[in-house]
């Protein structure tokens, strides 16, 4: 199953997305994808979507889950990305918060802040937990993801790197989350080792990569982060990106008004980003 | 003004305080001491606190803010505790996140993680956002201030520094957070730049400090903050700890299940919490 939120932002309404892309209105079952909706999606399969209203027209997409609690992102999770930041993979995941202020519809405008010059692109596989999950085994670890989704993590290297740390504070500005389009439920992703992944700046490509070349696994980070605080329903965790961020360009490419941002993750759909300065 | 959050976690009701200690129920007035309600406390100056019911025996206090949805924490922000832990004052704030899942009561127990060796103290002075603040001058910040409390900032030091960063891996344990048990008003607090601070364990004075000695000041820091990313009603900005700390300690000293951690900022309150191996 795929599920969408659709309308005005802070007011999104839960949609089933079908086959073809349809959107069908679940507000009559359920009032969110969030919270304790997220540990019973199964139920919903039992719903015949010929059932549900038809969502007319082409309205705003939000991020795909609600009321996250906890952004949580892993770092230098990509060999080919850690070398191109001149970085060693970590003995373990680094891990770091987004804000989740920072958290935003699929195609939300990439906001700059004032004065930022070095805005920066990170296409990644994210999975939200769907169940409680406190010290889980790694061969527990699937039972509590709801899903998988697109998450670009946007990024101001030099409010991250130069600005006296820590991460986070290069990391939450406000539309630094785009999220979505779908949530995927796990057996309608199948192998999630083996996603495609990409990203285009004004249609060219420059991320072209795999989720095979993770190298921290989606089970073992659930465990992993399950170790140190609880995972609760609507929790995002970022898995990290492949190689060819502007940052590891040579000179460095950085986004600036007007630019457009394409990504995607194979079975997961596709976002666009126009970048606008902030006011 | 001071207010609190008392009852059940998870379901903890508003009160007012009186001077002397007294909770009277808000529940008539507000749904919470959250959200929206924290741009409009002034307008609870009208109420004649002997209308309110008064809250008997002696309910659980939960923290004295409710929905948080950033908990900021500002590393290094006094002199004498980043020479302790044998860092540079930074050039500018160093940020940090706690994730909002570590927030609890101020008298909750300190959980100590399955396996942690390092779990350490940390008294602090918070101040929660009462506006929406983005691009905000100093000269502006505290319209955007709601109130102040005391955080215990409860952090893990292996997890900290020693396991692959960021710092919220050892900062965002469950009840790492206890926060209260007051939200006091800018009015009530007087010169924030020049309260008494301390932390005891197992009545010993171990932290015994000033916010006079901080750095970067709480008018600074909001406007700083505010430069990132926007700041909501309830978010939660912890403004570092004077010395005293575990780690500083000639061995290091950190906290074990049965110890009691007690510790109060002036006219802030106090909180006790006895220490627990995490289950």
């Amino acid at each position: 199953m795929k599920f969408a939120r659709y309308g005005e932002r802070g007011a999104e309404k839960p949609a089933l997305v079908e086959a073809d892309g349809t959107l069908r209105d679940l507000s009559g079952h359920v009032d969110d994808i969030a919270g304790d909706v997220l540990t019973r999606l199964e139920a919903l399969r039992d719903i015949d979507p010929a059932s549900l209203p038809v969502v007319e027209g082409a309205p705003r997409l939000g991020a795909c889950v609600g009321r996250t609690g906890k952004f949580i992102c892993i770092g230098l999770n990509y060999a080919d990305h850690a070398a191109e930041s001149g970085l060693e993979v970590p003995p373990e995941p680094v891990i770091f918060a987004k804000y989740t202020s920072a958290i935003c519809g699929p195609n939300d405008p990439i906001l700059i802040p004032r004065g930022s010059e070095k805005t920066d692109w990170e296409v990644e596989l994210a999975f939200v937990v769907g169940k409680k999950a406190k010290y889980v085994s790694e061969a527990d670890a699937m039972d509590h993801v709801a899903g998988f989704c697109v998450v670009n993590d946007v990024s101001e290297r030099a409010y991250q790197i130069e600005r006296s740390g820590q991460w986070s504070k290069g990391k939450s500005s406000d539309n630094f989350g785009p999220t979505g389009p779908w949530l995927v439920t796990p057996d309608e992703v199948g192998d999630f080792d083996a996603l495609h992944m990409w990203l285009d700046v004004n249609g060219e490509r420059v991320q072209d990569g795999s989720t095979a070349t993770m190298v921290y696994r989606v089970p073992f980070l659930l465990s992993y982060l399950s170790q140190f605080f609880t995972l609760e329903p609507g929790d995002i965790v970022s898995t990290g990106t492949p190689p060819g961020v502007g940052l590891g360009f040579k000179p460095p490419r950085y986004l600036k008004a007007g630019d457009v941002v394409e990504l995607g993750i194979e079975g997961l759909g596709t976002q666009k980003q126009v970048c606008q300065n902030d006011t």
